[in-house]
């Protein structure tokens, strides 16, 4: 975790979740909207700031995946792995923002660019934990995302959000 | 706002909504849960630490109903009393948390019943703020909030989440 002082090289805040869709790509012209969906789960929004790299990512994939934040039929928290449970990740950079008078500013925010690629590599680990876990492979759980860069429309229903801030 | 380094106060994560219903009282026996519910406006979820006081609050809902987090039909960026719109405030104790091997620990969170002042209070002032802004009054919105100590089952319907972080 990001040690209190230190600027953090990521921000992720998690919801646990019922139901949560996203969509994906806005109607146009003829087109009809496109969402992902998942059902019982977790759902993680997250931003890097100036400065991550990669080497940050397993340890961050491991710790979010693995931290008890679901909860189960019985009201015992588990991972999500362990509940098994999907996931859906946000990419969220307003997340990186700071006050400034009426403002937001996001001038500690990874450049578009490495942003994506810390994103998609983020988005792969995760998949591929998942797959490798013989819990979730078995009940066929999922991990679906939203596009860098572009508007997150976001449903969610929750059983209560039990929402929490990681920083790495 | 917080500066860097300094264990903050207060934590409030921010989303926009065109839609946000958060039960109040569950189902129990014969009666039905009770909900209360905000169309288009701002959640606001919040937590207070140890060493919060109320001499935080003017200033820290001054800052939350006045930074410009809430998007205008047109996509522009201003404040909920701008806007006009409806808040939901909803205690989230969860926040306070920070991982400990792979269980979330709330040892920085303020005392349950300072909490419960804090939020109170808070809640109070937003409602003052909201009935003392001539758009705002006109256009009817409301402030609503949870039950601090409760489960907070929350659905909501945004078009964009927005998520802001801001820590005081």
């Amino acid at each position: 975790m990001a040690e209190s002082g230190r600027t953090p090289q990521a921000r992720a805040i998690l919801q646990q979740c019922l139901r949560a869709r996203l969509q994906v790509r806005p109607a146009e012209g003829d087109a009809t909207a496109q969402w992902v969906e998942v059902q019982r789960g977790l759902v993680i929004y997250v931003c890097f700031f100036k400065g991550a790299d990669q080497d940050l990512l397993p340890r961050m994939v491991n710790t979010l995946l693995n931290v008890k934040l679901s909860e189960t039929e019985n009201g015992k928290h588990v991972s999500i792995l362990d509940l098994p449970g999907n996931i859906l990740i946000i990419p969220q950079a307003t997340l990186g923002g700071k006050v400034k008078g009426r403002n937001m500013q996001y001038h500690s925010n990874s450049g578009k660019e490495e942003g994506l690629e810390l994103y998609s590599q983020f988005v792969t680990l995760c998949e591929k934990q998942l797959a490798a876990n013989d819990k979730c492979a078995e009940a066929g759980v999922v991990v679906e995302h939203g596009t860098y860069g572009n508007r997150q429309v976001l449903k969610l229903d929750t059983n209560g959000p039990y929402t929490h801030l990681i920083e790495f």
